[in-house]
């Protein structure tokens, strides 16, 4: 027996057009160029991708077709990611990070026909499209082409160049958005590539709604009307996190920072500009993010009370960190957990308020806890282990927006009776916390016993003189595997390993200390920030670095 | 082109194990007998939900069959509003203050073959299944029969007695719920019937999730797992404004008050019993019982600093009841907006923060905010109106959890191109903030004009003497219509109609205020206590009421 309620599909066009009729006055600001601001109101936004959707009609692009994006963070971006899903389209925000043959196969793989590009990369777009003839239109993101452009074809290039104002030109402003099953993918995403190769998802309109409500959830981000959000995290990165569609269904206010032209992040001064000029209540970035902004301010102090809550994913948060912000700014810092595969939020660090002072220091050290959408397991060798906060596996997920599948269905074996399979070791505790050990391919097995890289890596850090550190194991003839740790001192500081090994007394159990240190000016990171342990253990191989080792023998 | 994620149908299953498993130790507590607490944990709750399943199953539910309850608000219900729904079959949870034939026809028209009945309602619930036939159980939630009882038949009815704790020995505490369609009903629930015969509406296991998800966003009720939330609202109104299932999504906790026996409604004493002893920080609520418990802390003052917030909704809150709970108690009441059509939360009235003072001030006298999930528009005469703010006409909405059409497809004039007709008068503000001047019923046309019901007993009651006040047109040969208010004065307070009326000075135009008068001790209320003004009209009519005119004339 059916129920009586309507069957209104969830779609992205419903956001916007809320947006737009409830909160007009809302505001989205991105950066162009020289990191010069635009501001646009929601209510000119929404008018905006209905023109924008007219025009991709007219270039060709129909239902299930998919519109590549290639830009950094600009509110034309943020237009397309709504005008595209709307019209029954496909959106595809390309890493610009990655290398150009990475770029290339996406385009191929989702037989892209228009790309939309920031004007800093035609270049970059131009290489790239050379010889795909199925991307027919690129399409500049501003109101002049380059010199070069106009109408031309652009060298090894078949498509032809447009700016995307003239497009837009005598375009009405609202457009016939039409009914499509919630279940039609919205936009694809792919993964970082932490652990091989980039692989695609596509989130649905569904996926993308209930993810927003989550991100509005009052445990979650809860995010409101009331509030002004900087993002850090680009939107080709899991969409920014989704945030640009939570802020619109909440009607928060968003700045999505990027980095200066050339730079592959937004450097601290940058950031302690953005929160002196915007003065948001929130921020969503990265611990690499939060710790520059840091060290930044060290040096050049300015109040931020503004800040009421940071939201920090993309990798475990070292206590230190967490503590530096608490005390000297008096700023909360929340950690998030999830993947490109999860839209991405899979947990959100509150604490539970009925628990003890120990379990709750865990809580928020650890990922968070995970809401009713997702559900979530940890699996040792095909057993599930207890919820105890303690046994470590794998952690599996699933739920209404986590996928079910890669798109080609590539690397299947990451999916098990429909749980994915994530990569990380964790535990669950009894209350639904997860605590993150580590990557199951950067867990360091030494002896019979696992070793958490992260935990070694945060450890470090408690450090004054480190400014970073990243740990990666490297084979050894007796133990199987011992840790390696490359060291990023902080400008001016001085170290011996010897020193910063004794340092760890009373922090690291004696058989957990790294024995092998590299002091190093830059830690190697894949595209979105994180580092590249991958390279990291393929540079060591090759005798890249300097490696002073210290045998916990000579200590006794 | 479909998307990657998982098809994980939204169910209420999901939302009780979630609780089980995350939210373990937040508690249920609900009342039995004179009063008597019962407190139960979560993941209890969920046990014996299970336990309820399998027993309902042998007493032959099958999917799709009707359980309806015939009871106060008690753990049990709540344990059978998650076991029902969950094992595919479908809850009726009745509204025990309705005639006898109408809870009659309520469970011939759903077929139902399980009733569970509070053991007070034994006596009603043999009359009311009398000569009905397919009604084949009798289950009493508790661990004894009365004297009467065992398992013996009861009268006329020929349904079987049983104990629901006699049923529940010996069964398992987990219950393999099955995977189902989400749009299959989980819950029917009738309307009050304030504007004619009840009509009946079955929410959708999506339906239900969705409207939970909403309840916890941050600009709604903001649930959380650190909640302790009081309900006056009983399970058989809208299953308690839906509370139940959104806490136990987000692991708040929850209290859910009845009346004494005998009682209509929870008095103001008992209500400040209530939050002496268990401190919730949340309260949802009338505005009657909220001014019922006002007057009773008048008298008897206790600290009520523990309530954060308090959810009223039901009927329009007077901006004098407001004050007084902000100025004499430091306390915020936030309206809500719903129907028993819509699960039931259609708006909420938090402040938009980028507004100014005096919209701020309309927008939490007004009902409130509409959310992505409810679209909304008001229409007259065909015509949709321009959300400006003071357009008056009939209030329309649709989406994810309102209905589509009744059960049995009752009164279809209800619905219009896909709208559901609320029969409420209402302007929308260009910020999507809704003010209900009046039910379309209720409101007076007198000369041209429209009077609003509401404003005249919200400006009669800022009169210090005056308790409480409602106010209905009755006919006039010149105007059509005038009103008529019925007044109840505090106890010990003296008053005459010129008196009152002169006081209204300053506050409504002259031609605005009401002709005619009559103190009463008591004023007619629905079964959910809302002004029953049909009755006041026809009560009216045939005279029952000491009527003093005042003609606006006289005072010149």
């Amino acid at each position: 027996m059916l129920g009586t309620m309507l069957d209104t599909p969830l779609l992205v066009s419903r956001i916007l057009t809320h947006a737009a009729e409830r909160h007009g006055q809302s505001t989205l600001t991105g950066f162009v160029g020289d990191l010069q601001p635009r501001t646009s109101r929601y209510d000119v936004i929404a008018a905006r991708a209905a023109a924008t959707a007219h025009a991709l009609s007219e270039l060709g692009v129909t239902r299930g077709g998919v519109v590549a994006v290639l830009a950094g963070s600009r509110n034309e971006v943020v237009e397309a990611m709504f005008a595209v899903p709307s019209m029954g389209a496909v959106i595809l925000p390309l890493n610009i990070l990655q290398p150009r043959d990475v770029l290339a196969s996406a385009l191929r793989d989702n037989r892209v026909s228009v790309l939309l590009v920031d004007p800093e990369l035609i270049p970059l777009a131009l290489e790239v499209t050379a010889h795909l003839e199925h991307v027919r239109h690129l399409v500049v993101v501003d109101s002049d082409l380059p010199p070069a452009g106009g109408d031309a074809t652009g060298g090894a290039s078949s498509a032809r160049i447009h700016a995307l104002e003239t497009l837009l030109d005598g375009h009405p402003t609202t457009y016939p958005w039409p009914d499509l099953d919630e279940r039609t993918a919205a936009a694809i995403a792919y993964t970082s590539g932490t652990t091989g190769t980039s692989k695609a998802v596509a989130y649905t309109h569904r996926s993308i709604w209930l993810h927003s409500m989550q991100m509005c959830m009052a445990e979650s981000a809860a995010l409101t009307s009331g509030d002004s959000v900087l993002t850090t995290v680009p939107m080709f990165h899991v969409m920014s996190w989704g945030l640009p569609y939570a802020a619109f269904m909440a009607g928060a206010s968003l700045i999505t920072a990027r980095p200066r032209p050339g730079q592959a992040l937004v450097t601290g001064r940058d950031l302690a500009g953005l929160l002196a000029t915007h003065r948001p209540n929130k921020m969503a970035t990265t611990p690499a993010s939060l710790q520059r902004l840091l060290r930044w301010l060290e040096n050049h102090p300015q109040p931020v009370g503004h800040l009421g809550e940071v939201l920090v994913g993309g990798s475990a948060l070292p206590e230190a960190l967490l503590d530096a912000w608490v005390e000297r700014h008096g700023v909360t810092v929340l950690q998030a957990y999830g993947l490109t595969e999860s839209s991405p939020i899979a947990t959100f660090a509150r604490a539970d308020p009925h628990s003890s002072a120990t379990e709750r220091r865990a809580q928020i050290l650890g990922q968070g806890r995970f809401p009713a959408g997702v559900q979530a397991r940890v699996v040792d060798e095909g057993r599930v282990l207890p919820d105890d906060g303690w046994s470590v596996g794998e952690l599996q997920i699933r739920g209404p927006w986590v996928t079910a599948r890669y798109l080609g269905d590539a690397a299947t074996d990451r999916f098990v009776d429909g749980w994915l399979r994530t990569g990380d070791m964790a535990t669950i505790s009894p209350k639904g916390y997860l605590d993150v050990v580590d990557r199951v391919d950067d867990i360091i097995a030494s002896g019979g016993e696992l070793i958490s890289s992260v935990e070694l890596e945060h450890a470090v850090l408690t450090d004054d003189r480190v400014a970073d550190a990243a740990v990666v194991g490297v084979p050894d003839e007796r133990w199987g595997n011992r840790p390696l740790v490359l060291i990023q001192l902080k400008s001016g500081a001085n170290a011996t390993a010897r020193s910063l090994w004794e340092g760890l007394h009373g922090t690291l159990d004696l058989w957990k200390r790294p024995d092998h240190w590299a002091f190093v000016e830059d830690i190697p990171r894949t595209s979105v920030g994180k580092f590249d342990k991958r390279e990291i253990r393929s540079l060591h191989a090759s005798g890249a670095y300097a490696v002073t080792t210290i045998s916990p023998g000579t200590t006794r």
